[in-house]
Formats: structure tokens, C-alpha cells, sequence
């Protein structure tokens, strides 16, 4: 049952719930692979029951290899006095994540071409990754590269990139049917909030939701590195992959900006319309945007190959807002009532998929007679006939078992729930009767 | 053959009569069933041969039942002076329709709960009816009911409700074909002039000029109560349903808005684009709507179970302008002028219906030779070619059997009428020849 | 490949040696028949190896015949003072083409119906003709009408109408397949320059430069008399027209106004799409119209027996400037600018027609790896991933085989061209196929 209000409350206890599994994984520095991907997953595994999977280094998915395992434990720089002038102990964005180890004096012009920095935002460190070319590096404020003298420096990056695995999170919820909802988020970025704490949050607050009581639809969760973790996921799951009726990639759910859509490639899939519609209800200033094949993991789902029906929800657009890859997507950038509302938004698409459906008059000829059953205005005549009455309207109109019940809330401009609360109205009436869904494939599979 | 300006001419002269005709039937206490309704019927069929139905109360048709027969001779409150404080014989809109009898004397207080009043427009007295809740109660003007002192007033309604008919006037004009266009419109409003004595004068003119010739297709007109006798004919004659090409359900004809239609629950049946057609070539002001399931009969034309292609056309909004369901909805709420400009686009409509169609060039290789039948300007280079050339170089060009006479029209900007002319010139050159309609139903039938 | 910047460099060098033909052409008196189309044909094969055909008068082509040969030789008016007060040796436009020869004396009340002038450019002499109405008139400045007084004039039309051939020049460049691209253009216009000696130089210039080399689709030129010559094609060539694919007819595109393309009467045909594709990225001031059955050739080539893919180029719309059909279409009024612009827009146009294709990637699960490949920035992280990344991430992501390399530009918002390259860079990195089209229809044929 659609409990928008209640929904609204618990989403804001969860909204500070969330800021703090920000907070509390915020230090861990993250890469594709390696220990902080794993603690991260141990500390979600806390949450919900996941299931941690390990993958070896050199496995083949499809046009990939699963790299090498990379670890660090300490890196600097240091001046000739001995000082650590860049120290990953202070951030973790100083080093290029994926940099090879490397332990050897140089002068600055030696190491120049391993620094990077922000000339525009001279304050801010920027977050750098050299997954597949071996190489290393430093990031810094451009303000510190400046006071950087001609000197000789002693480089460290005490790391080891050796023959490991790639490690993910799993969480499958079974439904009433084995038709999948497929929920997907990035664990590979270092000390980064919103991108992508934010939806690492949102997804375990959803999962812990779903998990209190089965749906129509059976729900895989995902804690995946960025592009290699997606790849390795769908090459070890081809076959599951057809069971994925819809899906979101959560990311970038923390910072202020308004909601947003990006539609999966196919456009016009059930998960794009839901999407639209809860997301105009909840604020004129949301965002609906086409797929482009730049951004998350949607990229992979939707290659043409799977053209799964996964669209993404994030707030400010992915790469466009000035704090995105630096050190200033920090704790500050993200707030629990934006995670709150986000928590929201899915909550509501998912109950949207879950409730939309097909309905049949049982009396098609003519309108049947409210009045008689306590439905309608007694008196009659006057001008308004409130909006449970044109819901019902609506409902008795186009139960023609073409018309779904988001269908029909589009067409009326009605909320889907007005509308699925007179469809269920009419149902306890007898006028009502609720198609089976057609395409079910099956009980739920053991997975 | 069209000949627009002769129509409007005509038209014009009909206002008066149409205005004439409200004026007549307005003092008659109607309700939706009862000897007001039998006494309008009546009426009507001075002016057109009606056929005048009687259908038994307790009639199942579908989901409803056809209820009582309700007759009233007076209805009063008297003070305790025996002054009529309400007196149905100056307003029959005093007492609720349909209520049932009463007489007895009680307080003020005891009175309250069955008087309906206007606080905003404290000088008009409401329309109200309890068809289906066996209930009394009288509408006054707010203004009259803060006079009423604490009294002891003897209340009578002298009504009656009992097992007799349901009334409706039916009216059917043989075509060439068994093809059907409807015109419905509702008779159950006692002394209310837009709503609904304007559609039923309106269809009425239409009715006559429709007399005079045959037509491709045959007409029914129906003068029904609201609701349950659209209910009712479609329960009885839910065959005859198939027959039905087209349809307008008029209402609301009289006041100053400007035109209005409203789209059958198909949005893209043939009357929907032929009405869209005629109101914007009548001017820019006329508004098209939407289906919605709120609204007069095409509520029930458009259920599910039939679908019917029937629109709506109207002035003033349904329910949207403040004198709906009022007293201010008198004689001068309605104008000959606007009576006489919505038969005339009644006319147009009914006029393109009858008149698009397909045809087939018999040149389709190349334009034909124009100049050489006189069909062409002779002195060829100057810019201007005038209208008539473009439409005729129109009708040439989409004369392939694909495209309607209305297609031909909407794609070229140009109105229906200069398009049927060039195909009509096109087909006595012998350059265009008229495809039979494969839809044809066969010949009229008995009725 | 497409180059479209060294394109852009040609197509302006080319822009002098258009308005040169249209120099040399333009004190040519043409018609739709006689030694001016002769004539100017004969100077275009100098050019490119036309082949001229002669089809004799009283060839019936469908509901049309071949008219007799016009020929004039001189024509005048002179005053009783003996001074030519109309001389066609100043201006061809001075005579109603295809006037009947006339040789007597009249008052000036007898000739000033003959007399054709423009009140409103009172300095410009009107250019009209009367092929199939036999009579004789003289054009003329209105300025110049006012100065004739009441006198004997002796007027001379010293022409010949007689049996003899319509002629029209044709040139096939055959390509790798017999499907065909339809340029036409028109080469009855005496002395204007605009309308249309710069569509003929427009036209030579594109021959020229598909000469050099074969490209996919074999090229038909046609430099006919619009609308005889048209239909006459049509007629002796109706098979061929079955292997139209795209055609373009050009008209009026040397004048200063922005380039506009007329769709074809389909609306929605490749050709129609790819213009509009080419004009949009040219610049925002290009025009997109909608097909209308009035205009120059395209009337016949979309004629409803043909339907044939054939829109129009052109610049200020047909007859909608001042000039249009008047001595002021001189050759003050075209540029080379203009017609480099014109002949860059059309060679575009071609290109994307010829490179427009549908590819299969031969990874479609998931993104292949563009780094190991060195198409990808090697390090991670930063915002812009360039153009070139964009356009390869959307060939990999529509390379299903049902988006073409227009599709894909267009849902993307990208050039053709960067499709393009992109499209042939991953092929040369194996990663994507080219698909041969299915609707190759057969070898070249022999004609």
C-alpha cells in the first residue's frame, strides 16, 4: 500500500542515518580493488546482508582484464629539510590512485610532470587515477605546488600492485516473482561524499526498506567499482542480466541541486516514465535528461549488447558542478535532508513500479453508479466533485486493460497514487478487477 | 455543396427562432424524469416530427436502474404569518429536484439542514438535485435565507414519486447510408437557459435544416435526461451503437464565451480533427480541450465498453463560469447571436463530415496540363497565383487514395471548403475521380 | 573521407568560376525551347560532357505535349519618328517569350494591352511568358510606359513557333552502384541571373567535382526547361526514375539571403534529413520548409505518381523577393560568396549521403576498452573528455545496425563528420563493421 506521508517521514529519521555511513567511510581511501573497497564492504555488510565476491586478478570480462590488486599504506613527499610537503596521511586524494611504487630523490623539475593540480581552484586537491597505464603521480592545491622551491625531494608511494582480486558487494532480495529491480552504485572513489558516498548511503537505506517486507519484484543491489566492477558483473551474469525488468544507478545524491533523471538509452522504458512522473510531483525544478552514453555505470548497462532499462537519479549533472573530483566534494557538500529526499524519490519510483499495473472495468457500458455504493456526492449539482471522485472517473474510464495505471495518472495529470488509491477503491467495490502481469517469468530463482 | 456563406446567412436568420425556442421551454419545471419533460418533448415535436419514448421505472439498464417518475404541483414555506417565504411558483429551482413530499411544520433550526444557498452570490438561487437519496430540500438566495427569522414555518413539497416513465425524444433522419452521426443533448434542467435549453434549440435548427436533404449520412438526435437516459438509450439500443460514425453531444451553446469542443475519449477520431478543423478557421479564440470523464453524455458515449466517437461542443466551460447551476443561467444569459453562431459551426462540422473523403488523381504522373482547360492563369511568371490555383495544385498533388479531403487541408493550411471546391472543379475537368468509402455499413435500415 | 575544411577552401576557389558561367551565360535570350537552350548547353558541355537531347514537338509526354520551337531573331517597337522605343537587342526580357511573330502599326490604345510593366519597381522591366496561349507582348519599365505618347508605333515581333525539338542536357556519372542522385536544374530563363544561371553554374561546378572520383551512388545532372522539361524527362524516362534514391532540384542560389532547403513531399526522406542536418550546422539562419506543390521542378519529381525523395536548395525563398521574375535578377544581384556557399552546402549534403551507413559493433557487451587501444585519455579523473571520446562513445553505443551515422548524429547532438571519423577509426581499430547496405539494386547499368 502507497503510504506517501509515512514514506516522507521515515525517508527524514533516515536522512542523518545516511550522513553518517558518509561520514564513517568518508577516511577510507577506495580504489578499483584493494583493502578499502573491502573494508567499505565489511562496514556496509553491518547494514544490510551482503555478500561480498571476489574476483582474480587476469579474469577476462569481455573486452577487460580484472587488474591487479592495488594497495597503498604510506605516501610523501619530502623536502631536503625531511618536511612531507604533499602527505597522503592527510588525504588520500594526493596520490593518483593505481600509481605504481616508486622511492627515489629528484629535483622539482624531475617530479613537475608528476604533480597535478587546479590552477582555478587553487585550494582544492583534485582526485586523479591511472588505472591501466602504469605510471604515478601526485595531486595537490595548486596554492601548495606554487610554494614548492627548486630543491631536491625524496618521493614515496609505498604501494604494491600484485596478482589479487576485484571485490564487490551483492544483495539479492527475493520478491513474489524472479522479475528483477536492479539497484547499482560505485564503492572505487577515495575520500569523495557525494560522489559517491551519497548513493552507497541511499542504496543501503533502500535495501534495509525492502528488505521489511517482499515485493512484487525481486531486488539485486550492487556495491560495484566504477566501469570495471559493472563489466566483470555482467560478464559473470549474462544470463541474469535478462531477468532485469528495470534499474537505477544511484550517484552524486548528497549535494543541494535539484533531482535528476538521465533516461536509459531505450528512452521510454517504464523505469524512464516512472521517473518523470514521480519526480515532476515532487518539484517543478527536477531535471529529466536524455541518455547520453557519458557518465556511470548506465554506460555498461546500457551498451547496446544488454540495452538494459537502467536510468540513473542524481542530483547536481555528473562532472558539471566545480566541486565534482576534488577535495571539495567533502563532508560539507553533503547534508542529510538532500539524501532524505533522495532516499524519497526512490522510494517512490520503486513503489510506483511496484503497484503500476493493469485494470478492467467490470462494468464498461456506460459509468457504473457510484452513488449507489457511497461513492459519490449525494446531492448533486454542484461544481466540484474533488479529486478522489475525478480519480475514480478517470480509473472507471480507461479500465480498458490498455491503460496502466501510470498511463492513465499521465493522462489525467493525476499523482499515481490518487490514481492507485481509486483503482483499489474500486476494486474493494467489485467494479474493478486487476489484470495479471503477462510477463512474469517465473518463481524466484536460488541465487 | 458547400456554401458557407449562405449557411451563416441562414444561421443568423435561425438565432432568433433558436432564442425563441429557450425562451418557450424555459418556465417548464423539468427534471430527468416526469410530465416537464414530456411537456418539452412536446414541444420540440411541433417544430420536428420527435419520436417521444417511454421507458418503465425500474427498468435495469446496466449498472443503474431507471428510477421513479417525480411530478410536483407546489412546494412553499410558509412563516407563521402563512406568507410564503419560498414559493416554488416564482422559481422551480427552489426546490431540490427530486424530492420527496412533505408537509409539516418545524423551527428554523429543524428547516436549516435542508436549505441550499449561494453565500458568495448571495442574489442567485442554486440548482440542486437528490435523485438517487430519497431527501427534500428547498435553494433560495443567500440574501433571502438571513431574513428568515426563528419562526415556526410550515414546509410543503406536493410531489409525488411513483413507479411510472422515463421520457426521451428520438429522432432519426434516413441518409444514403446506415452510417450514423449522433446529436445528443439533455432535457432533464428546469428553468435553466444555457444549461441546457441552448443545445437542445441548437439541435432542434439542426434537425430542420438537416430535413431538407439527404445527406451521406443518417442522424439520430436524441433529446435525453442527463445521465440516466444516455444510459438508457445505450442500454436499449446498444446495437445500434456500432452504427455510430460520429458524434456531438451540445451543451452550454448560448452564452459569450467562445466555441469550445471537447475531444471524444479516442482524441483522434475523425469528428475530433473535423471540429478542431472548423473552430480555428472560425477564429482563434475557440478553445479545444481534451477528453476528460467529467463533463454532460459523452461521459457515457465515451465509457469504455464504447468508446463512441462523440465530442463535445459547448461556449463556456463546463462548470467553469459562476452562473452554472444558478438562477443568473436565465433568458439573458443566452443570446440569439451566440445560438446562431453555434448552429452555423454545427453546420460546418456536419458539412465536412458529409463532404471528406478520397480521391484519386488521374494524372498522378506529373501536374496535368492546367492552362490547357482554362484551369490556369494564361500569362505565366507573375508571382501570384492565387488560392484557387493553390488548392487545386494541393488536391493534384495528395490525390493518391491515402490522403482525406481534410488531410489535404490541415497539410496546406488552407480551409476544408477552398480544397473541397478544387476537387470538385478537379472532378468536372475529369482530372480527379471520388473514391467509393469502403466503410459503408449497407443501406439504411428499418427503424 | 570527408575533409570538410579543405571542401570549404575548393568550394570558395570555385566561387569565382560559378559567377563567371553565370556571366558568360546571362546575355543568352533561352526559353523552354530554340537556339538560347541550345546554345547554353552547348557552353555548359565546354564544361563538364553533356550529352544534349532533342525531343521533337508533338512528343506527347503524359497529359502534355512537346511545344513547337521558339525562336526570335529581333523584336521592337518604334515610334512614327522611327526611334525603337522597346528594343529586345537592350534587354531579351523586353518580349513575352514565346511570342507569335507580329509585324503591323497600331495606335498606342491598340498596343497598351500588349504592354506588360510593373507600377510598384517602376525602374525594373517584368519577365513573362505565354508557351501555350498563343499571343505577343512586350515588357517594359513602367517608368518608360508613362513616356509614350499617343502615336502610330510600328511594332515587330520578328520570331519564329514551328515544328522543331525541345532540347535539355543530361550527365551520368556513374558510382559504385546503380542507385541514383537526381540533381536538376533549370535552363529556361532568359536573361536573370539568380533565377537560375547560378543553380546551372551550381550544378557544373558539383558535376566537376564528382567527376574525380566514383563514390557510392551513381549521379544523374539534369540542365532541363522547368516544368516541360521536367515532365518530358519523366516521360521518355519513367523506368530510370526507380533508381532515384535522393535528388535535389536548385534554384535561386546566388542572391544574399541564408540557404534554405524545400523537403520533399514525403516529409521524411533521407534527403530531407541529411539537409537539414548539413544547413542546421552551416549556420542558425538557414530556412527548413515544408514541401508545397508550388515551386520549381520538384512539383514534377514529387508528383503523386512519382513520390520521388527531391527536395530543393535554394536561398531567398521562391518568389518571395523583389526581384524574383525582373531585370533587377542581374548579375549585380548573385555573388561568388554566394554561390561557394551554396556549392559547400550541397557537396556536404552529398558527402553525408554517400557516407551515411549503419555499423555493428563487435563488442556490444559493455564499452570495449578504448585505453589499451590509445583512444582514451590515459589519465582518469578530469572532466573533459573531448569531443573525438564523445563521438566514439556514441558510435560504440548506437552501433546496433538500426541507427545510421545520421541517427547517431543527430540523437547526439554531433556533426556528421565527427560520426563519421569516429566511425572509421574504430573500424580501424576493429571494434566496429560496417554493414553493406540491402538495398543496393543491382550493378551500374548501361545508359
Amino acid at each position: 500500500m502507497l503510504a506517501s506521508t509515512k514514506l516522507e517521514r521515515r525517508a527524514q529519521d533516515s536522512g542523518q542515518q545516511m550522513y553518517d555511513l558518509v561520514s564513517e567511510l568518508y577516511p577510507i581511501c577506495r580504489s578499483i580493488t584493494g583493502n578499502g573497497v573491502r573494508e567499505t564492504l565489511r562496514r556496509i555488510a553491518r547494514n544490510i546482508p551482503l555478500q561480498i565476491r571476489e574476483v582474480t586478478s587476469g579474469t577476462r570480462v569481455f573486452d577487460w582484464t580484472v587488474p591487479r590488486e592495488w594497495n597503498i599504506r604510506d605516501a610523501w613527499v619530502k623536502d631536503s629539510s625531511g618536511a612531507r610537503v604533499i602527505d597522503f596521511q592527510r588525504s588520500n586524494l594526493h596520490v593518483v590512485s593505481y600509481s605504481v611504487p616508486v622511492h627515489r630523490k629528484m629535483t622539482l623539475s624531475e617530479l613537475r610532470p608528476h604533480l597535478h593540480t587546479l590552477p582555478d581552484r587553487p585550494d582544492w586537491i583534485p582526485y586523479r587515477t591511472s588505472y591501466y597505464q602504469q605510471t604515478w603521480g601526485f595531486c595537490l592545491a595548486h596554492r601548495d605546488l606554487e610554494r614548492l622551491r627548486d630543491d631536491e625531494y625524496e618521493v614515496c608511494i609505498d604501494a604494491t600492485l600484485e596478482d589479487g582480486y576485484l571485490s564487490y558487494g551483492e544483495l539479492f532480495i527475493p520478491g513474489h516473482t524472479s522479475e528483477e529491480v536492479l539497484i547499482s552504485c560505485h564503492v572505487c572513489h577515495p575520500s569523495l561524499a557525494n560522489d559517491n558516498l551519497s548513493g552507497v548511503a541511499v542504496a543501503v537505506a533502500l535495501a534495509q526498506a525492502l528488505q521489511e517486507t517482499p515485493g512484487r519484484y525481486s531486488y539485486r543491489f550492487l556495491f560495484i567499482p566504477g566501469t570495471i566492477g559493472a563489466i566483470t558483473w555482467l560478464a559473470l551474469n549474462e544470463r541474469l542480466a535478462n531477468r532485469i525488468r528495470h534499474g537505477l544507478v544511484l550517484a552524486g545524491l548528497g549535494d543541494g541541486a535539484p533531482l535528476s533523471y538521465k533516461k536509459s538509452r531505450r528512452g521510454d522504458a517504464e523505469i524512464d516514465r516512472v521517473a518523470q512522473h514521480v519526480l515532476r510531483h515532487i518539484s517543478e525544478s527536477t531535471v529529466i535528461k536524455d541518455f547520453s552514453p557519458y557518465g556511470y555505470d548506465e554506460r555498461q548497462f546500457c551498451s547496446p549488447g544488454f540495452n538494459l532499462p537502467v536510468g540513473r537519479l542524481s542530483r547536481a549533472p555528473h562532472g558539471e558542478f566545480p566541486e565534482y573530483h576534488t577535495s571539495a566534494d567533502n563532508l560539507d557538500f553533503v547534508s542529510a535532508a538532500s539524501l532524505a529526499e533522495s532516499l524519497f524519490a526512490c522510494r517512490q519510483i520503486l513503489e510506483v513500479l511496484e503497484e503500476n499495473g493493469y485494470y478492467i472495468s467490470l462494468n464498461p457500458n456506460c459509468e457504473p453508479q457510484l452513488g449507489k455504493r457511497g461513492l459519490y456526492t449525494a446531492i448533486g449539482g454542484s461544481v466540484d466533485s474533488g479529486k478522489c471522485e475525478m480519480a475514480m472517473l478517470w480509473m472507471l474510464n480507461l479500465a480498458d486493460g490498455r491503460h496502466s495505471l501510470l498511463d492513465i495518472a499521465e493522462r489525467s495529470g493525476l499523482r499515481f497514487q490518487s490514481i492507485f488509491e481509486a483503482a483499489s477503491l474500486l476494486v474493494s467495490h467489485g467494479l474493478l478487477q486487476k489484470e495479471l502481469p503477462s510477463n512474469d517469468i517465473g518463481p524466484v530463482p536460488q541465487v
